[in-house]
């Protein structure tokens, strides 16, 4: 089964804005099983919303709109679609009560162009919104003898999100085959692209059933794994046999096979390892602390740590000794060393961090290039260093070199 | 004149992947004078590629298609757009000649189906691709006696942008009608969107050949101005008159006018007064220190500073007195003061920073909800506190806590 995501709205064709209501729907119709085959996103021009409708419907199942379903001039969603249909609007005299009542009962008079907001193309089932003032519709009917589900949903995502999922998941199940989909993403940390594939793709290909996406990113390889069957526990043993064999293959650079990012999976070690954190920043400049204090509950096993962006700094918060710097440089394995042992000390941590590089685009040299950064990390059982030399412009490497930190402090908890 | 973009992959159509090509090449067309009427993102197939460019034919003069012009059988953009055209494809030797160059070179075999990206539509200029092996295409001609010019571009960004900026703009601009785009950003700090609206409407309303756009988000506000006129001069003129009146209006709630952001404008005001900050987080958990560090070159004036997640470190890294916070709690405007002198002194710096308070979703209480936030700012002429009640979630109000030190910052330098 096809579906197509038609977006409204002009805002949307400007380049400071973008349709993002279509990753969350295709998410929730690959969950059903059913396929996202062509996007649209028209402005709000009657004939453009028509034609694209007119388009879809000769090709897709299933037609999700989202957007022009407010009270202004320029919201034509009910329009263009009636008129793809080739069906009339009707006022629905119910809705308009409760429109009416909604303003009086805040002591404001109704304006006229609100009424638009209670047409309902014929033969539509109401969608009910408790969280704005514009309901959604269903349709479905036959359209050149072809089975078709269309949706009106409302732009925003707070209205848009409850909506799809309380009035129209279930609409959409019951007419679709009996099969069930099951999905897992695995994480990894530690290893390229390239290196990652290679791996895996022998073990993946053994699987045509299951569709697998690699994504990569500074760091961190994701793989989403998806297969449907006719039955639950046949379709979640495929997928997790599959996952088994791929962690079997790469071992402890699977970091997550259920989503948790990395900083997640680092706060949950720590917790239940009963360790505390703290860090010492200096080329990442708070990257570091701000994702792991981007966690709810952090506070519990990271106490925090120093910035020492400044050569002072590195003495004054972490204890590196000057002379240590005036010989090796601030970039360099034993500043990364003498930052993450200084900074455990002073804060009192289990495992203390530190990073020192070159994130650029100035201040590299031939023997200290940007990109290179020394990652150090302090324990009980002693201090630890990897040095790496990571591509990109400042931003990706700042985060390389985070995600590397991150890494770290995971294996040592493992 | 109106531009349609059509992005082809079978990736774009799944939940973790989104076009972002259209986004740069609508700026690019606006800054030409051509609006963008319509979008649409299909996959990789055949019949679905020449439904969306005879669809776009009808009512675009500018058709932009952007991938699926690499070597595999997936890769059907020249058939789909031939197909819509009515035109053959036909091998261009010249083309087929490097590529089968470019292989050997390497000492490998040329596969039978890197032929097909030699493959051009009938009449179609070939443009050269210096940064991947897909040539692009250029169109023109007329379709039901309109005048429509289309472009096949690659997918990849950094193949797609190269070849736009040297490859289309001159032979766009020299269809285009004889007009000049002038373009400003204002962005705003301190205030609320309707806030801002109701003051600045009544004065782009006076405007009504500027299109203005507003945007919201998190502690900033940006306007997009944009209008054209006849000759460069005029348009700049009438955009700049509107940017005067717009700055007198807000003052120095405006931070920026040429679309700096707010830890640019703070680098600079630093920089230009010769003057260092250093910052304590504690709620914001290093977000601040991490976008000060973002720009190249802060280290000149931005010394570093401390994570004080816990009690013990506010007292450790900025001498936070232990009495203090045990009297008016960790989060207090008393603390935040505290935080701010303290790091002050003991960094060195001109101007400390402090933050402490209620990030969540847990932690909040009657007395002191999530959301509030207090920031202190010391000097050399005292210290100011700002107490705040952020609405959203952590990642929201951690956002606006570091937006309202930053502008706190930046008005003091001013």
């Amino acid at each position: 089964m096809r579906a197509e995501i038609i977006a409204i709205g002009s805002e949307l064709l400007t380049p400071f804005r973008q349709d993002t209501n279509s990753l969350y729907l295709t998410e929730q119709l690959n969950q059903l099983g059913v396929e996202v085959s062509c996007k649209a996103i028209v402005g709000d021009q009657r004939e453009h919303i028509a034609a694209a409708a007119r388009l879809a419907l000769t090709r897709s199942d299933v037609i999700i709109f989202t957007g022009g379903l407010g009270p202004t001039e320029d919201d034509l969603t009910r329009e263009g679609v009636a008129e793809a249909l080739q069906l009339h609007l009707r006022s629905d005299p119910k809705i308009l009560a409760e429109i009416k009542q909604r303003f009086e009962s805040r002591g404001w008079k109704m304006h006229a162009n609100n009424a638009k907001q209670a047409d309902v193309i014929a033969g539509a089932t109401v969608l009910p919104n408790p969280n704005g003032t514009a309901p959604g519709q269903w349709v479905s009917g036959k359209y050149d003898g072809r089975d078709r589900m269309i949706m009106l949903l409302p732009g925003p995502p707070h209205e848009m999100k409850p909506m799809f999922e309380t009035q129209c998941i279930e609409r959409l199940r019951v007419k679709l085959p009996a099969q069930h989909i099951a999905t897992r993403t695995l994480k990894i940390a530690g290893m390229g692209e390239s290196q990652c594939d290679g791996r895996v793709a022998p073990i993946y290909k053994r699987f045509p059933d299951v569709q697998t996406t690699i994504l990569a990113g500074p760091g961190e390889i994701q793989l989403h794994l998806r297969t449907h069957a006719p039955w639950a526990q046949q379709a979640q043993d495929r997928v997790d046999t599959l996952v088994d064999a791929i962690e079997e293959e790469l071992g402890d650079c699977v970091f997550s096979d259920n989503g948790d990012s990395l900083e997640q999976i680092v706060s949950y070690y720590l917790q239940m390892r009963g360790k505390t954190l703290a860090v010492a920043e200096s080329c990442t400049g708070g990257l570091l602390a701000e994702r792991l204090t981007s966690i709810s509950g952090s506070s519990r096993h990271f106490l925090g740590g120093a910035i020492v962006y400044s050569n002072e700094l590195k003495t004054k918060f972490a204890d590196v000794p000057e002379k240590m710097i005036q010989e090796h440089g601030a970039v360099s394995k034993e500043v990364a060393a003498a930052l993450a042992e200084g900074i455990r000390k002073r804060c009192g941590a289990t495992i203390g961090v530190g990073i020192t590089g070159v994130a650029g685009p100035t201040g590299g040299s031939a023997e200290k290039p940007v990109g290179l950064v020394f990652h150090g990390i302090a324990a009980e059982d002693g201090t630890e260093v990897v040095e790496r030399n990571f591509p990109g412009d400042r931003q990706r490497i700042r985060w390389f070199a985070a995600q590397q930190a991150l890494d770290m402090v995971r294996r040592k908890l493992m």
